[in-house]
């Protein structure tokens, strides 16, 4: 490719369960058109192929044609690096094996690279955002699920399979709660999740019906992690003793990690991270408190500076700024 | 340095509590020479490393002079690769930090590099032993204690401070049991080092003292691991039952490991790891039992090909070759 690197772009695919967003982003990181289309609508990988396409190259040809790309970087849960593929996607139609890379890589005619979401979103904030310039830090993605990209040594740990980073599904407290998407019992997902969190409220609230709550205008099936934050917010103390306990087994969870892979800093993503402080103090004071005394008070936790609606499609074109020929592609 | 480097030699030397080995190895790993001195009747550093070198020159003088040391690799407890400093090391006299590297280093007047004692391993096992040629795996060190090394991406995982990879100090069993030395609850090292394993064996005869078992022909301040160990290998129930027991946390433990890093394997080392089947059979179906379904059956559990009298002193020496400039030195 002759064009310079100032003037090309990286396409950046976020493959979510419901919808897929895209966008041109240069090498500042700057996104110069964002994009989507539905995820769950398309029956077969083809379809869903043929409609990106369609949905990118008035894009693409705006900015100066398929010449000025320089590769696809896509980010998609249970993405593979090495093969490029996703595998048994459970909030995913498209079933098994999918050579996704190679198939969007083919049908562009530019190079593609696949990642999980998670990885994706450690890359865009090592590239653009609260990690830049650091070697060795975790990203903790707190949403709907728990999910993690690891970095250290400057790079990405894949491990030799290309699926590490699961810290989601650490046991944290052996023969807890059940984690219904998986059957293991007391992951840190199942506790530190928004949906976790849901669920330890209502656990909470019919502990002892006679403890009163904001939360009880709801019916225990309405109740989500929003509400729980609200309440808290509203100086519920039921709502915020939620949080202690939810802090309690993220701050242990991270002081094991801390203690694998210490860290520079523990960057927080997602939808649950915006409890801030009611969160975050009780998570740092039982993480401080399960670390050895070498690991005490040296470590960050920070919240991601990424855009939330920016920050997938970032992190997936972020993978095409380091992409080599080796890695891949079609 | 001019001399071929099928002609020069690395100095490997392993600090341990009670003795400092050390050996001079060439770059297949071949031992030429083997010594020892002390470590705990020197009661200040200068000292130690006076003796040091007093053992040590002869060796070189016979195998050349010291134009053929490529330089010097040291193993220790609670050493800094990036500082080449011991830190408070609990078992050793000289306390505070103390700049061992580049004090060895100006001694000898060749380069020095230094890293904790289970680092060093990982290091060896991968230039010499069972690692070898693999990218991504986790040496354990079941001893006294549990020590551990992490390599991903083929290189050792130091952190940012440089003290990356305490997985005996990860909490498995919150509010576990006690570990006299850290103060911590439920750490892996306070159930599967060799200490633990003695531990569990007492609890287990303390809590029915109706259950026969071998093991009642000793007091309970003589049971360790070897004694455990032979009974358990003459068929004794209970005996038996202190492995499964072992098995069940170190196997949690490593699910959470694999689904950190995912390595390829993970290397045992250490007194604990010649039990064999006895504590492997039960830690390798507790670690499935607790992986998703993409990390199962993958990784291998395996023994260091290493003989353990030298073992260290290899990784130790290991360090020397893949030495670059910018590391700790003189």
């Amino acid at each position: 490719m002759t064009v310079p690197i100032s003037q090309q772009y990286a396409i950046g695919i976020d493959i979510g369960g419901t919808n897929t967003k895209f966008g041109l982003v240069n090498h500042r990181g700057d996104i110069s058109y964002h994009g989507s289309i539905s995820t769950h609508r398309h029956e077969t990988i083809e379809a869903f192929i043929e409609d990106l396409f369609q949905a990118i190259m008035p894009a693409i040809e705006e900015s100066g044609g398929i010449g000025v790309i320089r590769g696809i970087g896509i980010g998609a849960p249970n993405g593979n690096i090495y093969k490029g593929t996703i595998e048994y996607a459970p909030n995913l139609k498209w079933k098994g094996i999918i050579p996704l890379a190679s198939m969007i890589g083919a049908k562009f005619g530019v190079q593609a690279r696949l990642t999980n979401d998670a990885n994706a979103a450690a890359v865009g904030e090592m590239t653009y955002g609260a990690a830049k310039g650091m070697r060795d830090f975790i990203m903790i993605t707190l949403g709907t699920g728990v999910g993690s990209g690891i970095v250290a040594n400057g790079q990405l740990i894949y491990g030799h399979d290309g699926f590490a980073g699961e810290l989601g599904h650490n046991i944290i407290i052996p023969d807890g709660r059940l984690h219904p998407g998986t059957g293991e019992h007391g992951s840190l997902e199942a506790y530190a999740s928004a949906t976790g969190v849901a669920r330890t409220a209502v656990e909470f609230l019919e502990r002892d019906p006679s403890v009163p709550s904001l939360m009880r205008a709801y019916a225990s099936d309405e109740i989500d992690s929003r509400i729980v934050y609200e309440c808290a917010m509203k100086g519920d103390q039921l709502a915020m003793e939620v949080y202690e306990f939810t802090g309690r087994i993220l701050g242990l969870a991270l002081a094991n990690f801390v203690m694998f892979s210490s860290p520079e800093a523990i960057i927080f993503f997602g939808g649950m991270s915006k409890a801030g402080d009611l969160i975050m103090k009780p998570t740092r004071e039982h993480m401080e408190k399960h670390l050895l005394p070498i690991f005490q008070n040296k470590v960050k936790l920070i919240f991601s500076e990424l855009k939330e609606a920016d920050a997938a499609i970032l992190g997936a074109s972020a993978l095409v700024w380091e992409m080599r020929p080796a890695e891949n592609s079609l």
